[in-house]
């Protein structure tokens, strides 16, 4: 008996954060080697859900290249990288959208389901969901069908949210003809938390956050300011994959949204630590 | 960290609990010796309003015979009782109304307030919440104004639940011409869970539940059917304040309410316990 | 049949004045002598649930010094005030709360139910209605728990009025950590006139509005405006109980509330007199 | 003053009828010499506004013969009558619709918005209101554009009456293709008072309402059952304008209304006499 | 099969305009010639139910003076006219308001019913439809009841417009003390579409659009600004009962309609010429 | 001009059939060789929006087997087939879904987005739109990932036809354990069409219909009875592909549908040719 007395303890200890998060959306970037692993995606699976539950809308963005990659090869098409960035021909688009939105979404949208929330899969195309233009890289080299975002429609995620059901989302935007367009999925992130105005965006990494030693665990930043990011981003402090994922957040601090969030996906139940502490994990950005 | 983890996981054991009982209907009868400990009573309160955020509708309904009783002896009433029931002439009905509906209730409401929930305090009189006739003694004796439940209007109660709101009731009925009737807060409850046709019905007592020989704790009796009961009350196993209770029960099974507890409130968060714990707590009455 | 006729003709005449008042809020401090006679009682009673009736949301904020002082001098509690403020200790509050909320709030409610009407009875403790500090006297004296209003929650109060119910209030506000806190009634009748910005404000008192010369009841004055206002307090013209009326009106007219009146309650009808009538009764105080 | 208290009482004799009838529907038929005194219609008006002001439903269906005829005089056309049905040929019916939907329909209008409400006038070309089809005289003459109610779109009527509307409704039907039909206006108003299943019915006509001996107005029936109805139709005593309005009564009580009546619309206030008084006046029609 | 394939192209090529129009409000001026044809008038009404199904909401103003004539011959009174404003009398507003709302307007509605649409005629006396005070002729001539414009009741339209009905429209407002008045039918439809920002506002009239030389219709302009128009006024090529038009226009273009033509009514299916083509037919005016 | 007039007389051909699909819902099963032609598949798209826009709810169930056969044997995966039906191991499952709902599922989204509709593309995991359990083979063969229907969520599909949305649907089904099955596209065409109870059912194939003598194209059966396709199955005429058509008309037949038709959807805008037709085209089957 003094065990579940604990437990309920427990239960009412997440009360205050509960009501704080009530009737607010939260953007989830999900992805990395949590994705992976079948026990840390369920607990993350159980985490949105809850959420859900307890009052709180959330969405979820993911990405996918370690997928893509081994369809890719799979096809014999080899993958081809500028500046880390996909150049996508129509062939490898078709892969790109195929493992995206139809296996890895879907099973996303599948595992919520098992975790008892009703979730729905959708790309950029669904009614116009992320309508993007060509990207153009610096030094004029054709990317192909990469994409910058150019409008969220909201009234689509609105709408879903505020009745029973969970949006899960897959980085493929739509072109002005209707083409698909590769999107990058922390971008795709950001620019929905913004567009939504949301209350908190979370990316989740296989990192603990940022360091400013990158190879010093032992340096994490639990807090860095929008003006820190740039400083490290001209050092060479923040650099690669975190790029996207940090400038999401200042995407989405300047369109109001309240608090951002750098964490480790591959920590059991990472989106309810950081939710229900008061110190948080990893990174928070903020103005 | 681990501890965090430990304790995320502890919340998503609670997401079945929450998954079945999501905008159900769950009323309580709060009184005892649970209402007198300002720890205990600080717990049911936060135990109601977590219900509240994750969905469920708590409605609360309380008694309080032991501040009406301090109150009386304070102006000199004597208290008299005939079989049990308080005889209620015009003076002492002003005492416990003004205690039930102006003391009680409204700490309740606070109480709840402290808690973070929005609770509204109301008693029979309210829109004619509980409508009331004058019960009659089976010997005939006056018993003044105590009276028994003809009407409940559930309009009301439904407006409140599905707003934002938790209603904390006192049993204060109104009679035909409007005026006060003392009424048996577990009847009360009783009446409002079978009016709703509620999920679920919790009466928190002094005790683990009933037990088939009263003065041994071990005999508690985890599972009761109706016919059971009767046998009990016959018997003189179930007797004095445990009867209302049961027939709260009986009442509420047969109009539809789908499970009904009877369960010790001074137990530490008894109302998570019996919720979110496979085996639950106490007594469950079933047909 | 004539006999008829004029009356029809009577209502008829009310005709414009419902038209223009259809829709619109009326807040309606009710107290002093009136409320003591059982008959004229029953006419304001009347009164409100007919402009219910007709499309008007009443809502009724009470006083009740007098049962408040019988109390407590049963309990053997002196009493004690500073410049005009009842000093009010932890049991007095007890006493008052009890009183207000649960006697005489729950009696008009009960009295209303009998004209017609579905009242509500409610204190400030009720979902945060109306919100306070510890009022700090200007000479440094304790007070003890008494209150000035920081906040009213208005969501409530328009959901129940524009469903079918009128709110009954009693001044009883909830402090920062959930404590009850002693108010005068006419300012909490100005505070939530003002933050409904309601169309009407009325002051039901013992005398018949404001007087040029406070002993002679020749000098009524119809209307006044809130510099004239200021001109009578600083002479002693306008002083005690009036205080806190004047106000209650001058609060209320720079929130935009379109009317306030202050008029004598122990007239027979009181109410419909200055809604029905082209001239009113009693002082009528305008910008 | 004195005066104004009285006023106000009889005011509040309106209360417990406005309880009564409040959110229910009111199918007035208007006609007869009532309608051609200015003093006497605009009294009728009001009591219409006074209805829709304090809660209730109204619904105005009207006749015109008189100023028919008039018009067609000033055209030469003759009036022809059969078994007293008008005979209505294609030119007279072009007469009928444009006098009644064009001139007294928007007429009433026009009144009732002096008086305050929001009237739309009708006929049941409009949205199909009135569905009819061609009547059959028994001795086989050709009656012309002569029609019997085959259906009611309650769906228009219900949408305007739930808003701030009253509708006002010319007897003009609308045929299979698309034509007008002159139906009378006694039916029509029972036709509706059926199809929306209303509180009550109401025929305002020129005499105090059914006497057992015609000629004498001292023999009034105050309350008539539909048997007793057939009897008196059988040794006619209800005979010529009266039987359109009683098999109106009769057909909508055996679709459920309430309550029907028939009364004289040349008394001031006939509307407010019948629904505020105890006895209310002229017949009234019962099972 | 070939023929049908070809239909379905047709009926293909109606997408794109279709889509642009989908939940906008059109109000189209019905009168002239097209009105006496019954082969042209029955397209018109097809017309306007297919833009009603296929989810545009059009409003109907109609005119009528050739009726008008007609009847006042018939009734002995001989038109009046000033600088082409119909001098409008007591009896001579009897006779308009009649055929206007009585006559034509009905019929309208009725060949809408016919042509599957559910249509609700009203004048400017429903529910306040069109306000109006007396029109004072600049040489101070009394032209008795004609109106200028006041005010448009925009809400009545709105809830017909957005539940299934198209509102038909007679041109009679409603002055100050609920008199009719005579007012110019292109004037009431500028009005109603400026007041309701319409998309598109259409005069169907008897000639194809604006003429640089009124007498040549090979010199039809096909866009005219306000600019053009008002040197055409001036120089008399726009004149006579083509100035209410382009008036109309206007005033609805500088409320922000967004489109306003002027365009031939006698050819068949005008609507949906001017909408469902790249070119339109007539004349588009534009600021 | 007298080419648009005739075009317009086209448009308006297509009233009464609007007017009878308005509000209605249409399944459409969508594929076989049509999909593969660029221009037939745009006028099929063409089509579903159009129908959108007139106000019907088309709902759009696809196929896709050749696709799936194409990306199999670039994955070296054989095809297996046991009478008829896919033998799904995990591996051809994950090719199925990826190919469904990644590839064809999206581009008809993104086809329907360039004819102007907003369309969502969703398969049988999203929020449990079709459950399924596993299929077992009448001779004991394990079949794998191959699902019979036991459930539809209507819910979701109301909610997006409703509002402005086209759902389009791979036939993936999801089992008990959220896994993912392969269904027949046009049996989850025939449960989808029954389970909303839909106005009609349209199967899109690559002949006319069902022909009496499957080899003679002049055979073609206009409208068959539900009995004759029980003699035709059983004598052979229909057979392979037609079977699961014929048992989707039969069980939405059953179930309510008002009309099912097997149509070729070779032919240029084939949902049209069968809507706005009198005859329609292709087989239609009935009770």
């Amino acid at each position: 008996m003094d065990k579940y007395i604990e437990k309920a303890g427990i239960l009412i200890e997440a009360l205050p954060y509960i009501q704080r998060l009530s009737g607010k959306t939260v953007v989830i970037k999900y992805g990395g080697a949590a994705m992976l692993s079948e026990d840390l995606s369920k607990k993350i699976m159980q985490d949105i859900t809850l959420l859900k539950y307890v009052g709180v809308n959330p969405i979820v963005v993911h990405g996918g290249g370690n997928d893509i990659n081994k369809m890719l090869s799979k096809l014999d098409i080899t993958p081809k990288f500028h500046n880390g960035l996909r150049v996508t021909d129509g062939d490898t688009m078709d892969v790109v959208q195929m493992v995206l939105t139809g296996k890895i979404n879907k099973d996303i949208v599948s595992q919520l389901g098992i975790a008892g929330a009703r979730a729905i899969g959708l790309c950029g195309k669904d009614a116009g969901l992320i309508r993007v233009e060509k990207m153009e890289a610096k030094d004029g080299q054709d990317l192909g069908y990469v994409g910058h975002v150019t409008g969220i429609n909201t009234k689509l995620l609105s709408t879903l949210t505020q009745d029973e059901y969970i949006p899960v989302i897959a980085p493929v935007g739509v072109g002005p003809d209707g083409e698909s367009y590769n999107i990058n999925a922390d971008t795709v992130a950001g620019e929905i938390a913004a567009a939504l105005c949301a209350e908190k965006l979370m990316f989740l990494t296989d990192i603990d956050g940022i360091r400013s030693d990158p190879n010093d665990p032992g340096t994490l930043i639990y807090e860095i300011t929008i003006g820190e990011i740039y400083k490290y981003i001209e050092n060479g402090v923040i650099s690669g994959g975190m790029l996207p994922k940090v400038e999401g957040c200042i995407k989405a601090i300047r369109s109001g949204v309240k608090r951002t969030h750098i964490l480790n996906g591959t920590i059991p139940h990472p989106i309810l630590l950081e939710i229900f502490t008061d110190t948080g994990i990893g990174t928070m950005v903020r103005e």
